[in-house]
């Protein structure tokens, strides 16, 4: 499917004319670059250079500007300083141009007159019907049809490998590095671009187009942040549902980390929490380092087949590295089968002091005898019981003798196992281990990378199936309003009330103006109740008298609303009171904490967590944007690390974990729809009861948005 | 200072003459392979060739046995089959050789009759003096000596350069693999040795003796467990001692990791977390990936200054990456302070749009004005305010115009900032990267890498202080009991007690036989009273209303008295009654919990944690080997995840955390001079009152060891 908007960037990205604003005929200079490069490279499109000294650059008869030229100009490259970019652009008829680069410097970055120019330039763009890359950006380089659009050195010493990884970078100078380790790695790339100052493209616009761009199975992007949540969601549900894995480093994850990046980017580059919760919601593999962008990407561009599940299969010929290997597969939450019996048996008659189970030891007997690797590999993968196979060789991987050895393992391993994707850890000279990737096998020099590779890339067979289940923004209708009116504020009885209609489980609660109601609202309850009292004016109602826990039978109730009554009139004698709250004591259960927040760039977010320490002093918490699903829930409530207290540990019984997905979900669905309503939901305690009885919302406060309460109550 | 053990090793580690038992003639061969390689590379000392079979081996003459040879060897290796191991070191006479590394496989690792074979092997070389490498090893390789007693291919397909880096590695897999990657990432070593079935010279006893070794500089360990703690507490101590740095991987981190490296190792590797507090306690840096080793490795060869602190400087031509590698620094526990005014200054000036802080971005800038990077720099160290520099070059690392730049930078920062190691993070060819490696200058490729890698070392800063204070085991003199008597069980009053003469402060208890004590005791309290029945047969004190809280003045007491016997009469007819403790009601504070427990290995190992969840949920606990000191037991303090409670978390004020620590060394001393007596102890609560108010324990239970307190009572 393409839409407008994919339309105009296919112009840009893939264009059948480019021309050449401030082309230079002097090598070096920034003007002088792109048209070298593309010249160079073989570019088969039209080549305008545009220069209004000089009839001929480079060999090419130059125009003096755009309106110069005869016919449309697919691409514009602008490598003009700030001053004059505008101008320059300013000289085309609308429709004449699909899209600009613009390398140049001295916009937004700079400070105020920037940002006055950039805008300046973006208007006339939109005038024009043009679409904008930059500025403050290195550019483009479409690999396949050979559009070198950019400046950057980096491809002058070396052209990267075509190949299936479209990669896109906010900055220019994490994109050239990027660009120059794709290359010595030998990745190979769809489209490389830069997005700079983002005045108009961002790093989202280009997720989506790459996710619907043949050429790129693979996307890897590296961003600083986001002002666009709903475009970002978007583009990463467009990748999923494309079967394209995105693989994204996102700078600030630390407090030392934002506040470079939000002095780098001269902006709050939002929670980074969320970032981390949009990631894990729509499957994108999140890399903390470039190291890791790398392996994500080298894996997911090599492997024809990912792992689809977690098993994994280790085989080594050194027990203890087996053992390191072993460490590195439990933090990566990859289990480790053992192989069924036969095959155990088949290597302890082939090798009696092999390790036989998993990680498997055929020790060093493999130097003497190479058909072992092959043999013992088909034995372990016979019953189809691993996702993937990781392979250390240690030292035997540098021997001439063996190579011929490895090199028809990769082969007949790809042939007699299709699906289980393999990864060997050696030291292989560059040339082999280009030969074995060409076979589809992973080499790594560090036995613990491959593992966590591994890892995260077969947490996309999970991710995707959450993801595809996952509701979307946009699939979400705003739905029938379940509430009517937004108050000012909500005491508790209202707050729950809401909660009632929004899904999430509630005990019965009466807000008794009298002792005659208290009382047969408490006649109504099958157990003791609770009595408080509620009123604006009280927060702490336990200090002023104003709660009576476990009271059974009339007396006692009657008693106890008296008591709170005299005792908060004492006490407080001005407080305004709404009425004593009854409801059933509470029954046992783990104490939540569950809030919604929003956030001003992805709307509302929902975190999780336990109550007491869990959330105040170990801020164990788990996020979502809103709205999500059930699954998502699900994966949010076992990402904490306190999930065992939920599981029944300390002598309490497990808790009903499916109710309480369902009431996170409930309220996420409820916060999306009345994202305008509230600023904030805070349920405290929600209260996971044993498994089969479900959870209690049993405290919350609600804060509407002020801006849209206030102007209700104007109208009402 | 040479110990008999250093002697006898040096002898076999440093020989002047080498017997090749099963020397071959035939290339490939085990018995082949050390002749050749130190002919090859040149050992200068005398080679003795040993093949009953043949007059002369590769050219030298050849003897047919030991007793043959005219005088002394050093270093007998032993190529033959296991059956014909033992033989061939018997036909040695006393104090002719010094010692004998043996390749051969099919000993201990193979089963019973192996064990049996090494355990002849090893008595024979007891009885002639023979220290023994081995069976079942690579052997070891003496760089600056050339010598090659190994059979290992790794050396033929290139040695590795002569340098300050001791290797040692229990597994001759990793150890060649290691030996591989020290070579192409151009380490130096000084040894390389693998101990394989460790019948009698094992990791420790190497790292001991590379600690006294003047040409090793770097320890660098591999190991999978340890059969002698003490030896090795020995090992680390004497290198921590000497300055040497000692990297170790230990396999068995999880419990995939441990149950692969028993099944490997055929025996119970051991607790890991008390490996891991051992390498803490005495600054070893503990890597966790073979990348993570080499890292150390390398750094700690490479700089000639370690950082002497926490403060980093990061400086680089992206913002962007910059916030990437503060995230990294955040997480390596490096601060990063900003720079003077002045420099700050200064640098806006050259750069307007430059980041003046820490990171500090000095922006593309740098690509066509070289010389910003010498003058930021020299500007951001002008006041010694950091302790390393790590810096971000971008693609710009490959340019050829700019090498110049960045050699001479390399060589200025040396001569400028000679106590301010430096990190550059880009792609360097091979060539130029050893160029700057030369100048004390470490390259990476992934900045994350460099990041953490300098936090590590940047760690012995701070351990080396630690541990030059910590009580080593050999310190403690036994010192003269506190305790006469171990019974077979305590009750709590008698655990108290001994808990007060271990110097652990406890509450003031008295253990009321009638109610007349009671009273007394409790008039000499100062505030009100807890008492508590003390009972060996009753477990649950309160259920069986066996605690009275909170009792205030005569009567109260007296009849809390008289109600505990009467109710735990009537619920437990049978029990014996020792009496009613009476103890002051404690103060608030936050509950800790203190264990002590008997590590096969390495004797008393204290655990710290923070009660109620912290420990059953969370598992937050940290360990110490006894004994230790307050600087020790402050580190395992500030080690938990919850330490933020200690601090003042959720509206407490903070705890006495030096009470603490004096409460947890003092136990720690108390452990090991009793390490015969107790098997565990646990202190729960250890309660930690606000600062200046001490610690108190509440509760404890000793747990005689079941030999001794048998023992006793028999002879009693």
């Amino acid at each position: 499917m393409t839409t407008p908007s994919d339309a105009s960037l296919s112009r840009l990205f893939n264009p059948g004319s480019i021309a050449v604003v401030g082309a230079s005929a002097t090598a070096g200079k920034i003007g002088a670059m792109p048209v070298s490069l593309l010249r160079q490279h073989g570019y088969d499109g039209r080549i305008l250079p545009i220069n209004p000294r000089a009839d001929v650059i480079q060999g090419l008869p130059a125009a003096p500007d755009l309106s110069a030229l005869d016919g449309d100009v697919d691409l514009v490259i602008l490598a003009v300083p700030a001053a004059h970019a505008a101008q320059a652009l300013e000289r085309a008829r609308p429709g004449q141009v699909g899209g600009a680069v613009v390398f140049t410097s001295g916009f937004s970055e700079t400070g105020a007159s920037g940002v006055h120019m950039q805008e300046q330039l973006c208007a006339i763009a939109r005038e024009r019907g043009i679409r904008l890359l930059g500025p403050n950006c290195l550019g483009f380089m479409n690999v396949r049809r050979n559009v070198y659009a950019t400046f950057s050195p980096a491809p002058a010493n070396g052209a990267v490998a075509a190949g299936g990884i479209g990669m896109v970078s906010q900055s220019g100078a994490f994109g050239a590095y990027a660009y120059c380790m794709a290359r010595d790695r030998g990745l190979g790339l769809s489209h490389w671009i830069s997005t700079g100052n983002e005045a108009d493209i961002d790093v989202a616009d280009c997720i989506e187009w790459l996710a619907r761009d043949a050429d790129t199975r693979v996307i890897m992007a590296y961003m600083e942040g986001c002002r666009d949540g709903a475009k970002l969601r978007r583009a990463l549900a467009a990748a999923r549902d494309a079967g394209k894995p995105v693989v994204v480093t996102k700078i600030g994850r630390t407090q030392a980390g934002a506040q470079a990046a939000a002095s780098h980017t001269a902006a709050l580059a939002g929670d980074d929490a969320v970032y981390d919760a949009l990631f894990r919601q729509y499957g994108a593999l999140r890399a903390r380092t470039i190291e890791e962008f790398f392996n994500l990407g080298y894996a997911l561009d090599t492997w024809k087949q990912r792992p689809q599940g977690k098993r994994l299969g280790i085989f080594t010929i050194s027990g203890g590295v087996g053992a390191l290997m072993a460490d590195d597969a439990e933090d990566a939450g990859l289990s480790l089968p053992e192989p069924d019996a036969l095959a155990q048996a088949r290597l302890l008659e082939r090798v009696p002091f092999a390790g036989p189970r998993n990680p498997i030891d055929v020790t060093g007997q493999v130097v003497s005898e190479p058909g072992l690797l092959l043999a013992t590999a088909d034995d372990m993968l016979a019953d189809g019981r691993y996702d993937a196979l990781a392979v250390f060789l240690a030292a035997a991987g540098s021997s001439d003798t063996l190579w011929p050895t490895f090199e028809t393992f990769a082969r007949e391993m790809r042939s007699h196992h299709p699906n289980v994707p393999l990864a060997i850890c050696a030291l292989f000279p560059p040339d082999r281990r280009r030969e074995l990737e060409r076979l589809g096998t992973l080499v790594f020099v560090d036995p613990s990378a491959a593992i966590r590779t591994i890892g995260a890339v077969a947490n996309l067979a999970d991710k995707n199936v959450a993801g595809q289940t996952a509701a979307d923004p946009s699939d979400a209708a705003p739905a029938a309003t379940s509430i009517t009116k937004i108050f000012d504020t909500y005491n508790e009885v209202q707050a729950m009330e809401v909660l009632r209609l929004a899904g999430i489980p509630v005990p019965d609660c009466t807000l008794a103006t009298d002792a005659d109601t208290a009382v047969a609202a408490a006649a109504r309850a099958s157990g003791p109740v609770v009595l408080k009292v509620v009123s604006p004016d009280i927060l702490h109602k336990s200090d002023v008298g104003g709660v009576k826990l476990n009271l059974h039978g009339e007396d006692a109730v009657r008693r106890g609303h008296a008591a709170i009554l005299d005792s908060v009139r004492s006490h407080c004698p001005d407080a305004r009171i709404d009425g004593v709250l009854v409801a059933p004591m509470a029954p046992k259960g783990v104490e939540c904490i569950v809030g919604v927040h929003g956030d001003p760039v992805f709307g509302p977010v929902v975190m999780f967590g336990l109550g007491g320490v869990f959330v105040e002093v170990l801020k164990d918490v788990s996020f979502r944007l809103a709205p999500f699903d059930r699954t998502q829930a699900m994966a949010m409530i076992r990402e904490i690390k306190g999930y065992a207290l939920l599981q029944g540990a300390r002598g309490t019984p497990p808790c009903d974990i499916g109710a309480l997905a369902d009431a996170l979900a409930a309220l996420s669905q409820f916060a999306h729809a009345h994202r305008d309503d509230f600023s904030s939901i805070e349920i405290n305690p929600l209260l996971a009861l044993p498994e089969g009885q479900g959870a209690l919302a049993l405290d919350a406060v609600l804060i509407p948005n002020a801006a849209r309460a206030c102007g209700r109550s104007a109208s009402s």
